[in-house]
């Protein structure tokens, strides 16, 4: 079979690609490793920027986060004991979406199906071929058959684990990365949220973050060492110690519940340098992974997608690679800063013991110094709104 | 013998102490270790925010600043071969001054020989007695003889190895340090600067500072190895290695010439907590060191000047210690907020082998985000022209 573009990953990189270069009549067929249902009931972030909701807009599937995502002006950090209300819009004059990316991988996957493009899901054995020559191809079993794919491009959406980067040649691709020594244990429950805007909050216990994914179901995750298990925390021990490490005046009012979802997420940094081989292009997080603090991963996801679907509109429009070629670095000035944003936040706000005394008062003059700044705060916003594509 | 307030030290912070407090009739006596001729001979920094040359003409003692100084309402940054202007001035209304230690610690000495004012050089076994009492008293060698200063208070303006912090009970005092494996080999030279205004730059071969002390004697600076000589550094190879950590439109203006001061200085941070102890206030660096990236060590030994005179004009004119009780924790909220820019400027401009690749990316993002950002610059701009008191 043949495809324009051969697109590895079902995720929302992969589907908004393919949503948005449907828009343009240039076809794609989507290979995804699972099935529909486990992709959609994948629980990632919840904050877009609004440069990803343009996209998304742009791409046809925003009614749903337009009636049902809840926009935010603003963005709370807690610390001894007092809270501060960064005012986004105020500083920016943008806000951030809260979303789920669940949601937004249903209304992208329930489009796709729409439109009547092609996804094969549960595909194994996906090989990437002749990527550095015009006739790239890959191959792949699917239904006890082993089929081949050849296409114009192939864009890698397929998450760090998958076949993408992988094909890029040793020689070639350099690895940057940075492993915390913390995770995050994040519980989901349908109880009203503690605030209307998410509070993240410093504490010497360890990190805190009250978020949520609508009025009626909460967010909250709290900073946990890298070997703790879920079982250690049952909703009990959880919503002890989340209250623990809130300022007083919100702990007071966190409504408890029953928990549906809990895991332990662990924090790291990573960036592969060049984003493309050839005609192989690498998308989110094939690309790069960033710690959650500051919700940059599925923005991040965007912009690439953003900065590729204007070269891959360029190449069949006007037949000029110029915007190819010019991917990989545009993509990564950008992926940069935000890892640069993701690791400051995650260094300001968690304990790290290793960091010693010295180490925690430092984090203590930095937030000190942000909340009576106003410089230092339209930093952090303009951030965490995004830096602009 | 007896006095109001007994200072150890004749650095800039004791001798601006006392012009001040002279100047409201309280009378002080100086105790100094070494001799009047090693105290004028001490290179040190020599970029004053405008609020300690606020303090220094409040003081009466900023004639000669004011003639021979340089106004500066910029700073440039280097990286990746290119030179990046910080406009203070149009950023934050304020510019500093290029004027060295050296000249402001000999206008404080002439003026306290002109007001007859005692100073004892070359006294040894200070030790410091009652301080949690009413009556604290000073006892010292002096020519020979054992003598004894009684006073009110003291100042302990004496630095880091002085034995004014020493003499905090070790159950009080807290100490947090981080030592950076690194040092600065700083070379004086009487050739024209390479620039009007001060270039930090950051390289892969490591950091480097072009400063000066007047429009025909410049101060370079270039990082080294921690345990590197003085005498592996003849001046060839310095002007050589100067050069090739500067763009190269920089380079090629840089004007060599024999060097007349040479050394390494290694870099630190240290706060002590509290900065007050009964009737011993802690000022400078005996209670702080910060590295010299940013010019903040003279800067803030003049604000925590600001802060104690201000409580002890409050306690000699209104009977009042409310001052002097804030001293501590006022002085160390902006000590705390110096040594964390410090920590920054030094961070993110030097060459740290053992961050990484990832760290050396982390710091061309932060460069690169910094230069296009009108809020980051502001932000460094607001530290650097100085937080105010």
């Amino acid at each position: 079979m043949r495809t324009q573009v051969a697109i590895i990953g079902s995720g929302p990189s992969g589907l908004l690609l393919g949503r948005l270069l449907a828009g343009i009549g240039v076809d794609t067929v989507i290979l995804e490793r699972v099935t529909r249902e486990h992709v959609l009931g994948r629980v990632r972030a919840g904050v877009l920027e609004q440069g990803t909701v343009d996209l998304l807009d742009h791409a046809g599937v925003g009614a749903r986060l337009h009636a049902e995502g809840l926009e935010h002006g603003g963005v709370s950090i807690a610390f001894d004991g007092r809270l501060h209300r960064i005012d986004l819009a105020g500083l920016t004059g943008r806000h951030v979406t809260v979303y789920g990316q669940t949601e937004v991988t249903r209304d992208l996957i329930e489009r796709r199906e729409a439109d009547g493009l092609i996804t094969h899901y549960e595909v194994s054995d996906v090989a990437l071929h002749a990527i550095d020559s015009d006739r790239p191809f890959v191959t792949f079993r699917n239904g006890g058959e082993d089929l081949r794919l050849d296409c114009d491009f192939v864009a890698g959406c397929d998450g760090y684990h998958g076949p993408s980067r992988a094909a890029i040649p040793a020689t070639v691709l350099r690895t940057f990365e940075k492993v915390y020594p913390l995770g995050w244990l994040g519980v989901l429950a349908d109880v009203p949220p503690v605030d209307h805007e998410l509070i993240y909050s410093h504490h010497s216990r360890g990190f805190a973050l009250c978020s949520m994914r609508s009025q009626a179901r909460s967010r909250y995750y709290i900073q946990c060492a890298a070997d703790e298990k879920v079982e250690d925390w049952p909703d009990d021990r959880f919503w002890d110690e989340l209250r623990r490490r809130l300022p007083r005046e919100v702990a007071e009012r966190v409504t408890a519940g029953p928990s549906f979802e809990k895991s332990i997420a662990l924090l790291r940094s990573f960036v592969a340098e060049p984003m493309r081989f050839g005609r192989l292009f690498l998308v989110g997080d094939a690309a790069h992974i960033v710690p959650p603090t500051g919700a940059k991963g599925l923005n991040l996801a965007a912009s690439d997608v953003h900065y590729l679907f204007a070269g891959l509109r360029e190449f069949y429009r006007e037949g000029s690679r110029s915007g190819l070629d010019a991917y990989s670095d545009k993509a990564l000035a950008r992926v940069w800063k935000a890892v640069r944003f993701s690791w400051w936040m995650t260094r300001t706000l968690h304990r790290f013991d290793e960091e010693g005394a010295f180490g925690q008062r430092i984090q203590e003059a930095e937030l000190d110094y942000l909340v009576h700044s106003r410089a230092a705060e339209t930093a952090l916003a303009e951030n965490y709104v995004g830096l602009p594509f």
